[in-house]
């Protein structure tokens, strides 16, 4: 594929500068040289068709030809707030939640998380932003979904006013269906923040739901059958942005 | 967990015999004994409480105290044919599509698809069911979906009419989307047999794209974000459960 992330402030003008691996796979693997065009995004929403012209050491000079933006950003911000889930799960919810979608994944340190943060916790936060910036990528949004650091649920509380919405996906709600509660918040009128809340492999503890409750998250059963913690998640999201975004 | 899936042959009156792995399982890890309770699925549809009676070599017999089959499974029968992907990406879908609640999933060979079924295709399709297995376990369903042996496109085409709706989620369909297709069976009545074809990694092919067409099948988007093909079919599983189902 010849399309290419570059941060925004490689663009001056007219003129994009594009370094780093995207510059090697460009040069090394796709051999692509001056006169080539190639799709290059910048992640904040603008997609543009580039001429490559000048090659120096790392780097690449392109061209903006025009500017290509096309909508593939969903109408609502959903933020999906994930218990730290053991080795590659929390991978794979960071990769579909991109491609469903989602505007930022929040990774969240609960009483029952596994995986303990650690020293390695920065260097496994900017592993998992690369991997949201290629789901991106290969998925052509052209927005790269935030992966914000780790955090705790009560610093998630504070910022339970950013969003018109929270939905606890908890695994001892039994009555109170996806369907109804969708349903409300469309009779509610336009719903543009939401926050999603899946717990880690051991579920929340009954103080953490109490607390989240208390602060006006409503309680959410996905139905009869009991989904791991990186399937939850991304059937919500999948669900939400279909009755109130673009998928589907 | 002290949840076990015993084949539907190995019941006999009110015993049930428990052997292979589930019962080492059962002895060596959980190290279970004489007078303990377990629950027991047959993965046709039934749920036991079951007291452990006789451990004799390596299997144990147990008795049947109460059935205690819950309603897990879903209302619809909604069979996925899922494009054969590379790696581990078949048997993810595999174990998320048991968790959504999918009835059977068949594995298809298209004339993009990768890999190439070989030699070891019954030992793949034997880990398969066994992963199917696993899923519903642990997610409380207390059937186990099908994996189907490998099948072709024409194949898949004349098993079209055991099926009220196919629905052939296609990169090229620009206009239709899943929202009026599902209005549209929804005003048709009960649908209880769906089918849903995922094609693989790089697509289908315009004649395989025709075939399928003209043997009534109706092409689907997901929308403006392109969904990686392990991703599309559960994606599209979790909506139309969701819609038709008793998922959320």
């Amino acid at each position: 594929m010849r399309r290419f992330y570059v941060a925004p402030h490689e663009f001056k003008g007219e003129r994009v500068r594009i370094s780093g691996e995207e510059a090697h796979h460009l040069r090394r693997v796709l051999r692509l040289g001056p006169g080539d065009e190639v799709d290059v995004f910048d992640g904040a929403g603008h997609e543009y068709r580039v001429e490559l012209r000048y090659f120096h050491g790392d780097a690449v000079w392109g061209y903006v030809l025009e500017e290509t933006t096309v909508p593939r950003e969903a109408p609502i911000f959903v933020s999906l707030a994930q218990g730290l889930a053991k080795g590659e799960k929390m991978e794979l919810v960071i990769q579909k939640a991109t491609e469903i979608g989602v505007a930022s994944v929040i990774p969240l340190h609960t009483a029952r998380s596994v995986p303990r943060p650690g020293s390695g916790q920065a260097r496994r936060e900017e592993r998992w932003q690369r991997i949201a910036r290629e789901a991106a990528k290969q998925c052509w949004r052209t927005v790269v979904p935030a992966v914000e650091p780790l955090c705790t649920l009560p610093e998630l509380v504070r910022r339970f006013s950013e969003y018109q919405a929270v939905l606890f996906f908890w695994e001892e709600e039994k009555s109170r269906h996806l369907h109804e509660v969708l349903a409300t918040l469309k009779a509610q009128g336009h719903i543009q923040r939401l926050l999603l809340i899946v717990g880690p492999e051991g579920g929340f503890s009954p103080e953490e739901a109490q607390l989240v409750a208390e602060n006006g998250a409503v309680s959410v059963t996905l139905g009869p059958r009991i989904l791991r913690t990186e399937t939850a998640g991304l059937v919500a999201a999948s669900i939400i942005l279909y009755e109130l975004g673009d998928l589907g």
